[in-house]
């Protein structure tokens, strides 16, 4: 029987490693289940039976990345925050970033695993706006979620459909631009 | 000498015209030179020696693209032209939409593309807030391309970033979005 911790799980842990290590290095259309074998010390016959292809492992890596604290800045006001928060955004936008969104668009278990990925997320980074709410810095009904949405929105859709430069001051008005919509009560 | 509209021209429009087709059945994945070729009428050859890839017939049917007109609403209001822009593009993600996206994440030559085709949609887009400027709807220093940008962005990021559903409120709340943070001077 499998101890928690147990050698299946020192498994899964390698490879997830692996799989992260090597899109930071090839990014998605440089992963292979072969490299991440290699990398991992797992056998490549064990990692075909548990992950089936590439799509499976960036599933699987996704999980491991959607685990992981994600800082939520407190500077005293929501404006401040939120403006932490988009700048976050832009800076953290890394070949494993831009490989996970690549691959939620070209696999149906890894879009699953991003819709999982950043409702948790939308969830940890909503807690600025419910703080900004007990505040009374933004109205009682607001949709705390769609705040983080509608501010991240603008750098994703630059960086990955438009293809166009992303600098900080379109990083503060994203979030600005969002902030507004909330104060008016559209969010 | 080849005249203008001669065999070249021919050529050229029967392979973008059949990339189009073979993306809207196949998308973006099920995109081969050698079915375009086929369902073009035009040797394997000839299309390799033109376009070189999938990418290349992507970046040059994206061109294409760029030049059809793009409906721009005149509903008498800025809130009602925006929510019919909102609307349009909700409804107009079609395979070869997100195909063309798909393939910018994965290609540069199809990004640059990409980046051409989205500025001219935002230029022309951008008319009903240029209108809205003239009837005294929103500040004359408005950047009205961000406008139409912020408009659209919280669509493209539920889309194809965290893979969620895009009901008719979305879109109509997107819209509201970007004109709330133009009446307050943040665009």
């Amino acid at each position: 029987m499998e101890r928690p911790g147990g050698r299946s799980a020192r498994v899964r842990d390698a490879v997830r490693q692996a799989t992260l290590a090597e899109l930071a290095e090839h990014g998605y259309q440089g992963l292979t289940v072969e490299n991440v074998a290699t990398r991992s010390g797992v056998h490549k016959t064990t990692v075909y039976r548990r992950w089936t292809s590439v799509e499976g492992l960036i599933a699987d890596a996704l999980e491991l990345a959607s685990g992981e604290p994600w800082p939520i800045p407190d500077t005293g006001t929501v404006d401040g925050d939120l403006r932490e928060i988009t700048r976050l955004v832009r800076n953290g936008m890394d070949p494993v970033a831009t490989a996970f969104v690549a691959a939620g668009m070209q696999n149906e278990a890894a879009a699953t695993a991003l819709t999982g990925f950043y409702t948790a997320r939308h969830t940890q980074s909503a807690a600025v706006v419910r703080r900004a709410v007990e505040r009374g810095e933004l109205p009682a009904d607001v949709d705390a979620e769609e705040v983080i949405r509608v501010a991240v929105a603008p750098l994703y859709y630059r960086l990955f459909v438009t293809h166009e430069p992303v600098s900080e001051r379109d990083a503060d008005r994203a979030a600005d631009t969002a902030l507004a919509a909330a104060r008016a009560g559209v969010l």
